[in-house]
Parts: C-alpha cells; structure tokens; sequence
C-alpha cells in the first residue's frame, strides 16, 4: 500500500482532486490546508486535516510527522503573502535566511521549499503521480484541430512560454495571427484571458498556450487548464488552447473534450521543443 | 539646411512634439497621418498635412513624393488594424505579399514598414534625431534614486524585459521584491501599470522598466514614456520607473523631473548590460 500522502493545499479545486483521488485509490492522505489560500469548501469537514499559515514552516513541519505522512505533494495556487500572513516562525525565519527572498522567482521560491521539506525527511512526489490521468495527452482533446493559422499560432506561443519560462516568469500566453496579445505574470490565466479579450480582432482566432517552464520541476506548479479556463478562451474569442503533453494539468478530461466541442474550441496537447 | 521630414504618425502626442521640434529647428516638415490611429487635435490645422489608411501604402508614398519629402521618420503607436481598415491597395497588397503576415513580431512589421520606405528611396530616420532632448540619459532625472531593493527589482526588470525583447515581444514590465507582477505585450504601458496595481502589495514598492529590444532598429518605436506613464506608476503604488539609457524616450524632461519629486518617485536612465 502508497504510504500516507501529505496534501499541502493552496488555492481552487485542485487540493479536493488529489484528495478524492487518494480516497478512490484507498491511500490514506492527510491535509495541511493553508489558511488564506487553501478553500475551506474545497477541502470539507470529512477529510483529516490541519491548518497553518505560510509563515508556521516549524508548525507544518511537525503537523505532518505527527500525521504520519511519508510523502507529500503541494497543490494548488497560493498568492503571494501578506507581510502579516508570512510573520515567519523559527523555522520559516531559519529557512529565509538561508535562501533569501530577493530575485526569487516563483518557481525558485518552490523549488526552495521543496528541498526544505527533502531536508525534513519528507519525499516530494507530483501530482501527476497521484491524478495520473489528469497529465495532458499528445494531440486534440475534442473533435477539432488546429488549423494552418492556429498551427502558427500555437509554435509562435510555444517559443515565447519557453522564453518567458526560462526567466522563470509566467506560463501562459495569447496570440493571434503571429501577434503576441497578452502575456501571464501572476495575475493568472483566467485574467489574461479577460483582458485579452477587448484585444483580440473578432474572427481572427487566436489560441492560449501554456507550457512548462524549461528544466521546471514536475512536481511543482505545473500548468493545469480546467473547464473554466475553456469558457474564458471562449468567451475571449479564441479559436483554442494548446498545453504541453505530459507537462501540464488538464482537469476533468472527459468533460473537457465534450465541452470543447460545444463551443467549438480545440484542446490540444502539444510536444516541447527542447525539454 | 536639412531636408524635408515626412512625418509618418500614429497615436499620442509624439508626432506633434515632432512637428513642434521642425518648427523650433525651422526645418520643413510634411505630415501623413494615418487615419484612425493620428490624433486630429495632435496634428492641428495649421500643419501641412496628408491623411491615408494603413492599407493605402501606393498613396502614402506618392503623397510624400509629391510634398518633396527626403526622410522620413515614423512616431506615435499604431494600434493592431482591423481587417476593413487593412483593406490593401496595390501597393500595399504587393507589400504583404512579399513580407507574409504570419508570425511576425511588432517589430518585424516595422522593420519591414521601414525597409519599404528605403525601397522608395526615403531615408528613415530615427525620432531622437530630430528629438535629441528625449533620448533618455543615464542618472537620476528628479532627486531620488532607486535604493537596495529598487536597485535589484530594475535588475531583474532588465533582464526579463532584454529576453522578451529578444522574442520580440514587449518591452516593458513591473517588478516588486522581486517577483514580476505584470508583463507588457500589446495592451499598452498604462494599461500594464492599471492591472498591476491592484497585484502589488502596499508598501514594497517596486517599479516600471522599460527597455530596447536587444537589436532593435533605433529608428522605430523606441519605448516612451511620459508624465502620464508616471502619474499611472504613483496611482499604482510604484517607487519609481528605469528607463534605457540611450535607448527610450523621455518626453518633457523639465516636466517629468518636478513631477517625479512632487510624487515622491524616481526616474532613472539605465545602462543596458548588452547593447
């Protein structure tokens, strides 16, 4: 039997996947919500669980041990923090100063406290390890394909999500007809999405692609598409989403390939071109 | 005495500060507004002027034949056209037929715009020719100056600024402790400082670069900005803005130094790391 998983819990849907896919496979887990990010209504009153803030690293810590947990696997967007909402404890304070907090980009933050909870004991798994199915698959999700245009599109998309990726900023990006439109930093996908929309020329098309970013760590962060990430490219006027295969998240797939094809949008899984 | 300036201009007020600077050198100019996107209050009446649509190239260039301009100079933003707008003449269609519409950057249309104009034997000029106060020099221009943190957020500014140039995508971003809050592609610097403001958190500051593209033509779309760029970087909470310099445009110096003091921000022209 999988030993007891440690579900780390940030923002959205995503924390209550992993925990019904665990409660699906019969692993036990145990979640350590964090408060402020994680969704009281997405991780429910049943499922064991334990809340800290970000800056309680020390109270984690021992939170998880004296659950038991052997791996753990962090889920879920979190906003950056509030200076309050970090005031650290000892450990978190012993772990700042190691690292440092300047010129930290995202994904270097992650990987930080990765290998914090390594250095703790803890074996960090991905997510992709326990929603095995959720791992984007080569090729269209729907019915419809990318077109010529689309085509286009998607390798320009490609190149500037793994250019961008490599400076360790955003993973997401729109562009139409060779035009770059709108680029993610951390507002997140949904509102690039929104604020693409007024810019796109109507009947142009245009696509939204994510990508890992080069040499990311597959079991942080990676790139997830979801059911309300299709109705916003939609109503944004896109023609359709690329993600990488096997380096992004893309939830609910079945729902996923109907709802494309309702709205006339294609989801499709792309290779990388260096990874 | 210099030759004829043809002016070809788009949004903004750049091309009636160019027309202003003609007047000031007593250099003879002539205007070929593009209709649209030229702001007809900019331009005035007593301007020896022409108007044309983006897609009528054949008439742009016998109208600045026919008004004995010898160089030309391109200002102001030209937002993306709309299909109608585009609808090509001959000239123009031949224009589009040989450089293709798919998958060029901003710049890449520019560059090729320019090169056209060089085909019919205008020289294209850059605007801080004719506007050599603007090209941004390096220091302070008020009497802050970035401290430590600001220091570093411009660093990573450039950096990440130069790699998305290098893609030929925008030119400017917000950074803050940091961590890049927001990328600029085609909606505009002062769009890209409204969206980051409710995302920066009170009281880290955090700025506004802008940079060159690495390889950019000197002589087409230098990044601007003026006192509207810093009254939106105030509102937005930022500490100050860095600009290249040598390679931006800094309108209304005089203006832009008391103003930045009168908000408490700073204005800064920095040396680009691999020009």
């Amino acid at each position: 039997m999988a030993p007891k998983l440690g579900i780390i819990a940030g923002g959205g849907d995503l924390p209550g996947l992993v925990a019904a896919a665990c409660r699906a496979q019969g692993r036990p887990f145990h979640i350590l919500a964090l408060s402020g990010h994680a969704d009281p209504r997405v991780i429910g009153d049943e499922a064991p669980q334990d809340w800290v803030r970000l800056g309680e690293a020390g109270t984690g810590f021992e939170r998880l041990r004296r659950a038991g947990v052997a791996e753990v696997v962090m889920i879920g967007p979190v906003r950056r923090p509030s200076i309050l909402e970090l005031a650290p404890d000892f450990r978190t304070a012993r772990f700042f100063a190691r690292v440092g907090l300047k010129a930290l980009g995202d994904d270097g933050l992650l990987r930080a406290v990765a290998a914090e909870l390594e250095g703790e004991g803890f074996k960090v798994v991905g997510v992709d390890e326990v929603l095995s199915g959720c791992l984007a698959i080569p090729g269209p999700y729907g019915n419809l394909s990318p077109d010529e245009q689309a085509g286009a599109d998607i390798a320009r998309g490609v190149q500037v999500a793994r250019g961008l990726g490599a400076l360790d900023v955003g993973q997401a990006v729109v562009v139409q007809q060779g035009i770059v439109l709108g680029i993610e930093a951390v507002e997140g996908t949904d509102n690039l999405l929104r604020r693409c929309a007024p810019l796109a020329r109507e009947g142009l098309g245009g696509v939204l692609v994510k990508m890992r970013k080069p040499g990311q760590d597959r079991r942080i962060d990676l790139p997830t598409i979801g059911l309300a990430t299709l109705r916003e490219a939609s109503a944004a006027g896109l023609r359709g989403i690329a993600v990488e295969a096997g380096g992004a998240l893309v939830l609910d797939r079945d729902s996923m390939a109907a709802e494309a094809d309702r709205l006339g949008l294609f989801v499709v899984g792309v290779e990388s071109p260096q990874c």
